[in-house]
């Protein structure tokens, strides 16, 4: 990235803008005036000595437009020291990832004096909201103007200002160039090829681009099922008896598949430098509340909430709210079963073309109301994890994902679960999977990608027509101030959670029933390349750059997808266990049938949980390089200290010579 | 622990002898000569920095005696300055647990000068060990006056003399007073009460502290099932129906107590400064051997071993062998009913007292058998294990643990398995479990106790004989040379791992099938007060003093026990599912019955890996400690950088004024 570049535009500010901070429109002039003096002000008096400009009027002038909107960016020297703070890693001279210094600075390998390509602008837009956001009070009691925004020692001043909406968003800008080539090579090109991991982390951040990375394992890890399903769909429409072996597959691929993710996640993770690096200190989320009290591990003086009440309002309130919506989506299930009945007593009265297809319309509309639940669900689950009052983002996060997960998987698959183990009836089972796969399909991408495009596009036009009755604009390129403005009522990307768990289902479809339906798999990695293509899109031209996230792993969702595996393991074998082929083989007893697949399941499950301790998390030549690191670190210690002792030993005898 | 103490007896050395090292008696002098010169030289030309003295020659003077004896001590300054080495947690006078270091020392609770208290005597020698093992070859490519005993740059010179057999032994001395407090407060005293661990570890060191914390614990915790166990015993004692609510008892139990031991020893470890204390590097172990090449992490050289060579001999020998001694093991469980059988015939062909106990006979002969070849497959597992040829001891040691438990799980516990699902006989499985029970704890104790105490009184009696031949003792206390020699030739200890396994298979005996003899439960708590006693005997009077092992858990244990675990919940719901009352419930259908219970077994399957995860492993409060510690070390290190970057620029300042 290059910083000193002059400013074509001579509306722009005098530095290259990273970060823009929108505040209230109705904001005082003295919290302003405050709140960027303690931006500029120099560390050692707890600024955080960051420059920061407010952006000139758009074209339309001062009418309508929100005049509190400031660029943030950064001296060389303070984006060097903000990535020692902020514990970036970067590749050394020697090949290996080690944690940037500014004292080391020129060992590492880009390094090639001040103003150069070292700092992707996503990682100094990193440092930049790291630094934002561990700006903190001092001895101000109030923000001024705003006596009822109470400040203490040690408080964020960003998510004060935050939780009080006087704050409405800052975010980081997108760069044009950048962002075109990035597109180009991601998914404008027609031929069919892997991502640009590297350049989408290198603009997105940690994050993203192992969501991409995932995304894209998961789909060759499914081209073999889907290759294997094709002909022994194809051939073995009408016998339900041979999925066994498929079942065998199936079960087999998705314990594997996940340990070798982890390894391949793994050297990713250490290639861009986040695998060994240290979670800093969690601040407390913006929207958290309680008490003034001492926090015992910072001693700091900030809002505590008693755990016990947390954990009553989890178990008195959220818990009985999802059963209880667990409860109505079985009974949304029920009724979708009596519309299936009632569809099939019309075919078979009258079995015409237009009844045959009134069969698939139940199905239909039940993908449809769950899709809808799901959606409904989400929000409730949302406000209840708010409400639970989490200190940490981390801790809020892993309850919402726990509660949206259950509801989902419950939501999504009970049905099948009821059809395969109640009814027993497989050819409903295949046909339910298949209206249930393509239509969640189509509603998605829909969802997704299509209708946050729409919009969009409908803004820019209206942008460009704005300023081009102003202006005459040769190359379409907008000027900073609109570009800006343009930016800042984008979509804001919530995260990966809804791309993870799409992927989740997904993987559960193929997972626990593909046996059944083959083409399952195939109809996944076909929503999966155009997942790709549509993500790829909406993250570059629907959504505002998102905040990098120095991520090491999939984190919770590798949980998840495991939890996954084992029930697939579970019910593959009851599904193996009911075919008539293994029936087969215990024509006498039911009991002996039962008890040997019993076994056999739990057989297995012990070896899947020893093959998950046995195959290391990280490939061994990562292990090495992470070894050699502490094993330096460690001789180098001990080093100092022999200096240390020898120093203090001939100190000793200079004082006897005295 | 008192260092400068004048030493009473003339013929000692002139500091506090700490660890004894014994030398082959025919050991060449210029090797001697030069292994004292390289333990005494300074630190910086890579010496020891210790105090070392040949052993005077003891009473009986010259003859038959080993006269390469030596006694290693250090200055309090060394010691210092190698707790600092090994990186020792001490109180620090806040009350929380701090790496020592020596430029602090003052900050530490109990140190109040040099010479004190500060460090234990176990502390002591564990820190001359580690400076011991620590003493590296520098420019010899052999040891003086042995060409074939080959060295290089780096090597640790005493694992190399170790494993030519030139060092024969080194351990650490007793100390009488000390042993004669920690016996009196530990064993002797009549009145049952809690261990003294603070005591023990004390003199132990935290790996042995750990065991008998464990065992107590365990212990502990069975009292409650033995409570229960004794009415149900005595009053259904011929209603063998009534065992499930004994069976979902336990499987809650074997849960409950393994997550909370977790933190019990957390609590423990946090307040003897191992649980937050890093690993150091680890050396090869003495017998490893390979040849000469670069070590990947540290770049030196030393011989390496090629993975898949191992790989090899472990899947292509060991898990052959480990398979054939299964299949033995299951041969003579055969022969073993077979003798049941005939037992069996005869006291029905002739129902007298002596067939009576005639039946009794083929158990109690099996029991025998089955502690015989678990003796006899140690020895094998670990010759099998030495010749896989590990680089770490660790990874040696959790192969040997691997290969030794699934064995003597088997060895032990097929036959129960047999008579419970196979036979279904509950009236023998009560009888077998019994004989099993008593037979090997009778024999374990015999063996782990009795007999190495027999063989030390002799030893003892014959060298007091012996030195009063010479001289008249008033006090019976030995003068140090004849102490060192008598401790020299005392049974080595040889680790926790025979005491953790015994206590493997009781919990065994108790999670798996205790509902159906429920007095299991009060002879494992009978057999754990005993083992305490005399465990804490041998431990004093038997054995070697152990060097101290700073442990942070029970390592690998508890993994195996929490395996055993989750199979003893499986096989409580195997006897629930058995049990006639449960059949009640199912009068028509067995399958209903089966699929029931496997559906809750799962459930329960999957609650008990949830609550793994929920209950914390470490209790809250040494958390927030732990956090703390942390965060303090984060602050002084943004501080240190904040002092040298304004430093920089106070320089730089400098610099354009002058």
């Amino acid at each position: 990235m290059m910083l000193q570049r002059p400013s074509a535009d001579s509306s722009g500010p005098g530095f290259t803008p990273l970060v823009v901070v929108e505040l209230a429109s109705d904001t005082k002039e003295e919290a302003i005036a405050w709140l960027l003096s303690r931006i500029r002000d120099q560390q050692h008096n707890g600024g955080a000595e960051l420059l920061v400009e407010q952006l000139g009027p758009g074209v339309e002038g001062q009418e309508k437009e929100n005049p509190n909107m400031f660029v943030v960016g950064a001296s060389w020297q303070r984006l060097l020291s903000g990535a020692e703070d902020v514990g970036l890693f970067k590749e050394f001279s020697d090949g290996s990832m080690r944690g940037f210094t500014c004292a080391n600075k020129h060992n590492f390998k880009d390094f090639k004096g001040d103003g150069d390509d070292f700092l992707s602008m996503a990682e100094c837009q990193y440092i930049i909201k790291h630094e934002l956001d561990t700006l903190r009070a001092k001895d101000e009691t109030h923000v001024p103007g705003y006596t009822q925004v109470k400040l203490y020692p040690g408080k964020s001043i960003i998510r004060r200002l935050q939780s009080k909406g006087i704050l409405i968003q800052f975010f980081p800008l997108h760069e044009k160039e950048e962002l075109k080539r990035l597109s180009f090579s991601w998914y404008k090109k027609m031929k069919l090829s892997f991502q640009p991991l590297d350049d989408i982390r290198h603009y997105y951040g940690e994050g993203q681009a192992l969501y991409f990375g995932f995304l894209e394992y998961f789909t060759i890890a499914l081209v073999p099922m889907a290759l294997i399903g094709v002909p022994y769909y194809l051939f073995d429409w009408e016998d339900y008896d041979k999925y066994v072996v498929f079942a065998v597959f199936n079960l087999i691929w998705c314990t594997v598949i996940l340990e070798l993710w982890k390894r391949c996640s793994a050297s990713l993770a250490y290639s861009w430098g986040t695998l060994s690096r240290k979670k800093a200190f969690e601040e407390p989320r913006p929207g958290f509340h309680g008490v003034l009290g001492f926090n015992p591990v910072t001693g700091r003086e900030e809002p505590l909430y008693p755990n016990a009440k947390r954990q009553l309002r989890i178990y008195l309130v959220s818990l009985p709210f999802v059963l209880l919506c667990l409860y109505l989506s079985l009974y949304v299930m029920m009724i979708y079963f009596q519309m299936e009945g009632w569809a099939l007593s019309v075919y078979d009265e009258e079995p015409t073309f237009w009844t045959g297809i009134l069969l698939f319309i139940p199905s239909i509309i039940y993908a449809v109301v769950i899709e809808i639940m799901n959606l409904i669900y989400r929000y409730a689950a949302e406000f209840l994890t708010e409400w639970e009052n989490h200190r940490l983002e981390s801790s809020y996060q892993n309850h919402l994902v726990l509660k949206v997960l259950v509801f989902n998987f419950f939501n999504c698959f009970a049905s099948l679960f009821y059809i395969a183990f109640v009814m027993q009836d497989m050819v409903l089972l295949r046909q339910s999977l298949a209206t249930l796969l393509i239509t969640s399909q189509i509603l998605n991408q829909f969802m997704e990608a299509f209708l946050p495009y729409w919009l969009q596009r409908r803004r820019n036009k209206k942008m460009i027509h704005k300023v081009r009755k102003r202006r005459t604009l040769e190359d379409k390129e907008l000027p900073l101030a609109e570009q800006v403005r343009l930016e800042a009522e984008m979509s804001t990307y919530l995260g990966t959670f809804d791309d993870y768990l799409e992927l989740f289902l997904l993987f559960g479809y193929v997972s626990l029933f593909s046996c059944v339906y083959p083409l399952a798999a195939v109809l996944v990695v076909l929503n999966n390349v155009t997942e790709v293509y549509s993500d790829a899109f909406k993250m570059c031209h629907v959504f505002k750059r998102p905040f990098s996230d120095p991520a090491a792993n999939i984190g919770v969702w590798q949980l998840a997808f495991e939890a996954m595996s084992v029930i697939a393991v579970v019910t593959n074998f009851a599904l193996i266990g009911m075919s008539p082929q293994v029936k087969a083989y215990f024509p006498e007893s039911e009991t002996q049938l039962i008890l040997w697949t019993v076994a056999i399941e739990h057989g297995l499950l012990a070896f899947k949980f020893i093959l998950t301790f046995l195959i290391p998390d990280v490939p061994k030549h990562i292990q090495i390089k992470l070894a050699h690191l502490e094993f330096e670190s460690l001789e180098a210690l001990k080093k100092k200290r022999l200096v240390a002792s020898w120093l203090s030993d001939h100190q000793r005898g200079c004082e006897l010579q005295c």
